[in-house]
């Protein structure tokens, strides 16, 4: 494979220039962070597995017509999306009160919220995502009522999919995180596509059963089990990889040795300040 | 059990009086029909089935925020139900082409039809349920524009839940017939509420792997397997009953002795004419 052009790295995943103008190669890595970037540590697998998950939900939601940023599989860390003009808000919805949701409003974790609720932060890591409301969005020029509306409405669709996909498996979606961004067509004309992944690293997952967290609380709250955690919820998916996901590496500038080859100076190395 | 006073008798459920005003017993029957009544049959246990299916779809919907008619189960045949003010339409929800929609439009069955359509039908039997558009719906005064954007918007939801949760579990949730009506509070205020059931009677479910039917379509076209079909979906959704389904009755007046023991007179057997 040839020098990439990366375009940004991120926490968990790197984004490299497509093979096709307008397209974008989505690499996971297996880097997890916590609590903006206070905790940092590495799951084994969790890139291969993520990009698994990931791929197989955005199909979906692609068949249930819900539009959105990925084109297609390349290997087993990387998949083909569309580049879109991100919308730096973080989109959280819902359904159980968990995480940040019980300290500011002073409710127990595991209360079901009754419906869904949908809520905006401003991605910003400095500032640690402060929370916004409508009118602030808007009064930033974050985005325009009407694409508020359209993100909106999707996220609560996505919800409703996904909620029903993982009871399917015997698994309670919590809460989860989505992006989404502006797609342009050759005529300038923009629609909003959902972006970024939906995974463990992205969803809060407990078993219906047992309540057992099955995402990256695991990791944060140094409850162990993390990667088998990762590796349960793609089995029940059905998207478990048969290789052995914590050393397959598909990336060929370097030898599959895991993170610690990632600190090495290289063209797809470079990390933002 | 003493007594009920019978309701309405359907083709495949039955409703009495419930035990509180303002609460009805729905009651599942083996009974089946197709073709707008020219075809007759019974499938045994599928009242048991039906029962158990729609009662975990309606209680996982009102855990969503997607309110509806479910209370309670009372035995294996038979539910609690808020009595509603029924609107006379068929809410039809496609994800895939299949059935009349194939015929009316010349599109092959199995058809991905890119996002999902809502169609309305009047509840007619002797019209053969024609199709509405929204502007007859309000001109024949069956629902107000603002209730039926709220019908829409719940099939909407319940679609996209129950698409998930059939995903989870290998089927494809290829269409599905709603019902929706009018509950009204103590200050005579209504709200539309999801009626009717959830359940292979109401719904169109392939095998995501085979595309083996496993719905009524197994008994309107002859496929043969059809108690079977039942079963794989109560027990992919972990609702099988562990009794004989195919024999268990609940109702008291009767020895369990299947369809047969319904034609004598009874105060429960006395149908509509």
């Amino acid at each position: 494979m040839a020098t990439r052009t990366p375009i940004y790295e991120g926490k968990a995943k790197q984004l490299f220039e497509g093979p096709e103008p307008g397209t974008l190669i989505q690499h996971f890595k297996d880097d997890a962070t916590a609590f903006n970037n206070k905790k940092k540590g590495t799951i084994r697998g969790k890139g291969v597995i993520n990009n698994r998950i990931s791929e197989y939900i955005m199909e979906n939601l692609t068949d249930m017509g819900i539009p959105n940023h990925f084109i297609k599989t390349i290997n087993m860390r990387e998949q083909l999306v569309y580049a879109l003009e991100i919308i730096p808000l973080e989109v959280i919805v819902r359904n159980v009160a968990a995480g940040s949701f019980t300290e500011r409003f002073g409710i127990d974790e595991g209360q079901p919220l009754g419906l869904p609720i949908v809520e905006y932060c401003l991605k910003n890591d400095k500032l640690g995502d402060p929370f916004l409301s409508e009118e602030l969005i808007y009064a930033f020029d974050i985005a325009e009522p009407i694409e508020l509306e359209e993100i909106r409405m999707q996220a609560m669709r996505v919800n409703d999919y996904v909620s029903g996909l993982f009871h399917g498996i015997g698994i309670r979606l919590i809460d989860f995180k989505l992006e989404f961004g502006r797609h342009y067509d050759e005529e300038g004309r923009s629609r909003i596509l959902l972006a970024d992944e939906i995974s463990p690293d992205s969803c809060r997952l407990w078993d219906i059963k047992t309540d057992e967290k099955m995402d990256k609380d695991r990791f944060r709250r140094d409850l162990g089990d993390i990667e088998e955690a990762y590796q349960e919820v793609a089995k029940r998916l059905g998207v478990l990889p048969n290789a052995d996901v914590t050393t397959f590496d598909t990336t060929k500038e370097k030898p599959a040795k895991k993170a610690a080859a990632k600190k090495k100076p290289s063209p797809k190395g470079k990390k933002k300040s």
